[in-house]
This record gives C-alpha cells, structure tokens and sequence, in this order.
C-alpha cells in the first residue's frame, strides 16, 4: 500500500462520520464509478453527495524554466484529493528543469494526457513561461485540452500562456503582479485579487497565491470541509516574519529594484500580447 | 546565459542603490572571493556589507516519501539568493519520488555533498520520513553534516530526522503539529510557533511553514531588505479562503478527523524516539 493508498483508506474511514454535516450545505454530484469498494472497506451506504472520494483527471503542464513553487503550491493541494489523478504533462518524458534549477520527471506527454480533463493548471514563470507561450506544440495542446476541461486554471504567470492559447478571451483573470495588466492583450480582463474566478477560469496570482488558488479548487471540487482538512494537514497557517508580498505593502527598499528588474519580463510579455492578438 | 544568472546580473545591478541604507542596518561580512566582476559589471565600490551577493552551501535532504511543499516551500526562498548553491541530495543520484508522486532528480549524493555547509535542511513526510529516520546511512549523513553546518533546519516532520540523528537534544525546535510534542523523546524542547529558532537550530512548522522558514532564512543569510525582494518576487501576500491551518482555528469537522488520521503516525514517531532515547 502506498502512502497516498494509506491516506486515502484512513480518511476515509475517519470521515464519514462528517459527511451527513457537510452534506446539507453541498450539491450533489454522481458518485464515482465503482467507488463501492476501496482499499477493501465497503462504501455503500457512505453518503455520496460529500465529495471525500472523487475520480478527478488533473493535467498539470511542465516546461523548462517553470517556476517551480507555482507548480507545487497547487500540487500540494490537489495532492490532497483521494481518488483524483495528477499527471504532470510536457511535452516529451524528458526530466523537467525549473528556473531555479529543480528536475522534475513528468509522468505524461501532451499525446498521453487524457483527453478530457477536470482540470488544465499551468504554472508560471519568466523567459521559460515567455518559450512556452510561443511554442506551437504546447499552445495546441493547451488549446485542444482547454476546449474541453471543466476548469481552465493557472498560477502566476502561467495565466500568459492561457492567454496566448486564447483561452481567456472575455474573461476576468489575474497573474504574478508584474505581468497583470499583460493579460488585456490577449481580450482578458484584468483582475486585482489573489484568486480570481470568472466561469470556468480560475487563475491565481504570484507564484504563493499557489496554495489560496489550490484550496479553493479543493472546496470548488470536494467541498469545503475538505479543503480545510487540506490546509490543516498542511498547516497553512501563515506567518509571513514580513510584510512585503505585495506592491501595495512593500517597501520602496524592495518594491523599486523588484519592479526594475521584472521590466524586461513585463515589456517581453506585452509584446507577445500584442504579437498574439494579430 | 541561464534565467538564473540574467536574474542574478539584473538584481546586482538594480539593487547597488539601495545597499548603503539596508548596510547601516546590519553586520559586516567579508565579501565573497572574486565577487568584483560579475556577468562583465564590475562591482568594485558596492557596499559588501549589504549581502546581496553571498555563496552559501545549501544542502537540502531528499528521501522517499518526502512531502515535496516541505521541499520547495524553502527552496523558493533560497533559490532566490544570488551566488549561493543549492544541493539536492540524496543517497545516490536515483530519482526520488514524494509522497503525493512528484520525481525529482537529485543534484548530490551523501558522498558528493560539501563536508561544510551553510546550511542543512531536511523536508518531512509521514512513513517515508521514519523510513529515513532509522536508515543509519542517512542518519551519519544528517549527523557529520548537521555537527559542522552553520544552519542546522528543517520543516514539518523533517524534525524528526534531525531529532534521530542526535542534533536537537537541549535545543527548542517545532515540527507538523501531529508530532511537535514528540520532540521531547529526542531531548528537544517542543515549542508551538510558526518558525522556532535556538542558537543555530532553526525550524518550521508543518508543510507551508516552509515559506515563512525561507524568509526566516533569507533574512538571517542575507538581510532583512534580501528577504522582502524575495516575498515580493513571490507574491507572498497569503489569503487563505479558510481558517483551518491549525488546531486552533480549524473547525471540529477537519480537526478531529485530521487528528485520528495522523494518530498512527503520531504513535510511530513515539515508538522511533523512544527507540532512540536508548
């Protein structure tokens, strides 16, 4: 049994109990196929419109440069759905390298993905996210599973390549903070907020935003209770020591170099908007 | 030139103006070896009292059933210090694959990683951090390491690991609040805070305390001004949806589930440290 086997079994024997609760406030949704019976333990009669146990089909894209934590952040939330399935797609096998120099070994192809998705993620970052919002083969692959997903989602500036895979056309949607505004460009709607929903487009701000964007998905997809088993098993209980993660409260010492240094990013980016909306 | 190195020249560049307000505020250090030219600008006359340049050796532990977030929370973090190193070891260079089923190819082996280093860091996990809390091999590492490091760390469960190896005996520490108070087994002093900081023993809480812990640490290797850039590059502005992410604010419906859920990890921890007590 693995540990996620293990986890699954034990939650969802200690659950239950809390599922008629939860249920009052929920709406009901099929159950999964051939849920009956997991890890051995008889689930008939366990209340199926609380969403401990789902069959989600999460593609989470990869590509060289990617900011890694804009990945992970959600991961780690989405990681916390029994019964859901992540494949962390690119665009061949090949270890992944992130801007900061983590490898990462996919687990799906753009032709092994499956078609129809619950959720499409992409995570974000500078030159690499840039690369991967001009290459053909990704943004067809983003486009096609897109088309179909329930959810249409991002983090960071991974919300450029929804962008230039048109994806957010006439949809409200945010980004890292540098490159915000950069998504009228591609007919988005930008939005100020650290999650921002608009139908089926749910996109987060910077890089951290990864953790908010993820238990929201995990109340939008279970429901709520179950996202707050997910934050406190992950002890989202933040203390940041200081006050500088916006540029609302940062101070001048941090927020001028960091906005003269992202200009390039930002300047690259509004010419890929606008070469996108020819 | 890679996107680390472009963010490193654009950083030093940019930042020059604002060393000599941060330097009033903090310690001198010798500068780095060979610091005066970097990617062709010349940095003869910049303050090297304000650490925007630095070379720490940063050796982050990997081991089967790590929980990934206890690994890239601090990496994002530490990967934005500029000139330092950051090693991802593990016992060979076999690609290591988390609870949740992230892989990641290691950077260093135990044999391959500096003898000094700055700082020492290992993410927790449930079975697969007891797993690698009683691998000897593992245990002489953290141990050889951990008695020369200048920054003994961990997030989460990882505690554990560094308790096992004998390294946080007299010291108070913090840990995933399912085994903080098992701490007390390994001669720790368990302390209940976000971050715990005793002399050179510097620990998080659980999972994505390790944002808050990467901060703690950017400040400390840096200095306070470093640390805002890097939780403004991040966005690091938290807006949990919920209020869950400890024992004190979760609900009964997510903690008491939550807490008889770890309740056999929590009873095996106790086992381990009493083993090791002897």
């Amino acid at each position: 049994m693995t540990d996620i086997d293990r986890r699954a079994a034990a939650l969802l024997a200690l659950l239950a109990p809390f599922a008629a609760g939860a249920a009052r406030a929920q709406a009901a949704t099929p159950p999964p196929a051939a849920a009956n019976m997991i890890q051995g333990m008889d689930l008939t009669g366990y209340d199926p419109k609380v969403h401990w146990m789902g069959d989600e089909q999460i593609a989470m894209l990869m590509y060289p440069g990617m900011t890694v934590m804009d990945l992970i952040g959600p991961h780690c939330m989405f990681g916390s759905m029994m019964g859901a399935t992540i494949h962390l797609v690119a665009k061949s096998l090949d270890p992944v390298t992130s801007d900061a120099g983590v490898t990462i070994i996919p687990t799906a192809t753009f032709d092994t993905c499956p078609r129809d998705l619950t959720v499409l993620f992409t995570p974000g970052g500078t030159d690499g996210t840039l690369a991967a919002a001009t290459d053909p083969t990704t943004l067809a692959f983003m486009s096609d599973r897109g088309a179909r997903a329930k959810y249409v989602t991002s983090v960071c500036s991974g919300s450029l390549i929804l962008g230039a895979a048109g994806l957010l056309r006439g949809y409200k949607a945010t980004s890292h903070w540098s490159v915000r505004d950069v998504l009228a460009g591609f007919g988005a709607i930008p939005t100020d907020a650290r999650v921002v929903r608009d139908r089926n487009r749910i996109t987060g701000a910077g890089v951290t935003a990864g953790l908010d964007f993820g238990l929201t998905m995990v109340a939008e997809l279970r429901d709520r209770t179950y996202a707050e088993c997910s934050q406190l098993m992950s002890e989202y209980d933040p203390h940041p020591p200081f006050n500088a993660g916006s540029l609302n409260t940062a101070p001048a010492e941090a927020k001028i170099p960091m906005v003269q240094m992202l200009a390039e990013f930002t300047n690259k980016a509004e010419a890929l908007a606008k070469a996108s909306a020819v």
